[in-house]
């Protein structure tokens, strides 16, 4: 249905009201004005006809089935914390939110989380801890992020490089298509081949393909408590080698990495007595059972020193260990302090980290502004963080030019733009130069497949 | 095309054959012949036109490109040994053997490997040990089949649960789509949710959605030498017990079952002293690091004597627990010198298997075959082994109707019709059945997006 023949939205709004439960839809201005944007700063946000608060998956269903009648673009959205741009607006939509579905049940015996979407990652691994179980996707917001958003950008976060991503935990999903069609895919069963991975596909495609209204999420048993190294490097190179040469032999649950400009941000917030002149630093865990832990730790100790480590520093006391994870996941906050953030994702092959890092010193001398850098080093995965002075539109400017050099430099190392926020709204112009013009062709296919009107989430990820 | 307005088959093979190298494409009857099965026992391959055996991707994309010019069905094929027929041909089509590409390249800064398809798992497996590395999915036939074949399957094994199957490792893929177009999918980055999740929609699509080219393959370190359990148990019921309260506290490397009637057939075959008497027998390892090994080993001795093992063999040799695993890994070929076999592959969330087994038993003595069952318990993961004499036809329709019935009966307890061997051409019918017409109608909708044709294994998986 093309905008000449649809009737006046005001109709439309009262078609969808009248179908669903009293209080799901609101169009109270300051509620729309609320949900218009995620934690990403955006200034390109639309203006939602209203916003659907769904309490269970059948409201959800009824928004499709009137959406995809009216040719009316929904916006998905979780608890909002999304830092590309994928749950921001587009002119005309229905903002669709989950975070009032928020049921968790917990079967221990097929060790299993039943989860609507809404529901907090903190909220999951707490519901399993008192089962004596674990769910290890761990995001740095995993006390503010919804399991629905994981889902939809396949997040990562510290434990990620021992234990996987979203995707590798994911063993059901029940998924509202576009035309209303709720569909279930996957269960309890662990290995399942029959039939195409289409639940792997729903994962990570950031809302453009349905909507997630429950999920079956495998759980682990509990992890023994961690030995914690933390060693000051005096190049980014040298730290880069050690994290290639730790991983010949062993497997950390964290293998996080800070540059010289977050030591410093990190420091300057909460004084940790952190090496301000090391050029990297590298923060380790092992969670291997026993004596290994001690064991394990101990030869990622040998490795840093090997390839030039400055200081070691190594406790096996859990409580001591949680203080630096604590003061790496304060990096952001931290490097909050120094003006207005433009959060990058990028990742690269690992031995590429040093190259990856020298080309981002490179780009923010080009352009004048900071540009921090912490990692997900086990993983390649970095989080460069332009800065740039609050109200400085030229700075701004800048930044966004850094912001899309970085995306750049990374996919010339054979590297990706987002290696866990997804792309969202703020990446979308990088995506084709990645992926190419016969994956974009082939991702277009898909989407026109499952979503034919493109309903879903509009201007997003794809 | 239609078949009406094709040309004579001569005049289109004279294309193909000379759009080729010398060699790649064969019509000699005897060879033909030889590539129109699997190792499945089926009696409705059909006849191929030709055999092309791609030395490189190029001969793929030629194959391709003419085939869906002319309406011409593929089969893929790699190593030949898939049990549910996903490689045995339709009339006129033209098998498209990948065997002859097997080159490997092990990069052991990134921890990968760079792999054809051709290439078999233990070839795959042996690359990466040169290097203190390690590929972890191991199916039981791990010594014959290929890497296309596994990934094709998304093949399990007996490490996977706690190593997890063979999508979980793979990070890019080279994939001909069906009108010739070669395309890209991720690389030697570790995280990565650019755009839609297209490397893992391949994986497990048994060839009905392109042809894969080329893989990049996740590495590990090499793991440590494994403790293992042997426990036996008066009943499956409790043996199942065992596993869930071994699931509960940690995760074992390997956690397999035999039936009373997989005890037998293997103690019969090759006589290892093991208790023809018990109800299950349970086989499990730990790989955990240093002493880590013997407190896990030790933990699953006291689950299994909690639930009612009779007997516990604990043993911290590695060459003493690898004869128990080669006697596992032997029940196929002991249990075929009881007969014919159809080789079941169903899995249940893991507190069901008693109630999976019982009903097998049942489905046996109602239509009067055998069905000794080995499981990768750990995962839920079952193979019945439909036993019936050979050359008794009407033993072997019975087998086929025991055979539909423990699908079923999996299907009914939430479970799949197939874990880790594929749907292929031998489960197909029963496919449906699981996913439900909502989840088959999805299922269409990108086999036509990708496939408009139908030219990629018709009648197979979908």
């Amino acid at each position: 249905m093309t905008s000449t023949d649809a009737p006046p939205p005001a109709d439309l709004l009262a078609e969808l009201h009248a179908a669903l439960p009293e209080g799901v839809l609101t169009t109270e201005p300051a509620t729309v004005e609320a949900y218009r944007r995620d934690w990403t700063e955006s200034d390109t946000a639309g203006m939602p006809l209203g916003v659907v608060r769904a309490h269970r998956a059948e409201d959800v269903v009824v928004t499709l089935r009137w959406a995809s009648a009216h040719g009316v673009p929904i916006v998905p959205r979780g608890a909002g914390s999304g830092l590309s741009g994928g749950s921001c607006a587009v002119d005309g939509c229905i903002v669709l939110s989950l975070e009032r579905m928020r049921a968790i049940e917990i079967d221990p015996a097929t060790r299993t989380a039943i989860v609507e979407p809404g529901a907090l990652n903190a909220e999951v691994k707490q519901a399993a801890a008192e089962h004596g179980l674990w769910y290890p996707p761990d995001p740095s917001s995993f006390e503010i992020c919804s399991i629905g958003g994981n889902i939809a950008t396949n997040a990562g976060g510290l434990c990620c490089v021992k234990y996987g991503v979203t995707t590798d935990y994911v063993l059901g999903l029940d998924v509202v298509l576009a035309d209303g069609t709720l569909v279930h895919l996957g269960g309890k069963r662990i290995k399942d081949v029959a039939g195409l991975s289409l639940l792997k596909l729903f994962v990570g495609s950031e809302g453009t393909l349905g909507v997630v209204t429950r999920a079956i999420l495998r759980l682990v048993p509990a992890r023994p408590p961690a030995a914690t190294l933390v060693a000051t490097f005096p190049t980014v190179a040298a730290s880069a080698r050690a994290v290639v040469a730790i991983g010949r032999h062993l497997r950390p649950s964290m293998l996080e990495l800070m540059d010289n400009a977050s030591i410093n941000a990190v420091e300057d917030y909460q004084q940790m007595g952190l090496d301000r002149t090391a050029g990297a630093l590298l923060l380790a865990q092992s969670d291997a059972p026993g004596a290994a832990r001690t064991e394990e730790i101990e030869l990622i100790r040998a490795a840093c020193e090997t390839e030039g480590a400055v200081e070691c520093f190594v406790t096996d006391d859990p409580d001591e260990g949680e203080l630096f994870a604590a003061a790496r996941r304060a990096a952001f906050p931290a490097i909050e302090k120094l003006g207005s953030l433009m959060l990058e994702d990028v990742g690269v092959p690992i031995p590429l980290l040093p190259e990856l890092l020298d080309g981002i010193a490179a780009i923010a001398e080009a352009h004048e502004v900071q540009i921090p850098v912490v990692a997900h080093a086990g993983d390649g995965n970095t989080h460069p963080i332009i800065v740039y002075p609050r109200g400085d539109e030229a700075a701004r400017q800048r930044a966004a030019i850094a912001f899309g050099e970085v995306m750049q430099l990374a996919i010339r190392l054979g590297g990706t733009i987002t290696g866990e926020h997804g792309v969202g709204r703020l990446k979308r112009v990088a995506l084709a130069d990645q992926l190419g013009p016969d994956v974009m062709a082939l991702t277009q296919r898909v989407k026109a497949a499952l979503d034919p009107q493109g309903i879903l989430n509009p201007g997003a990820a794809i």
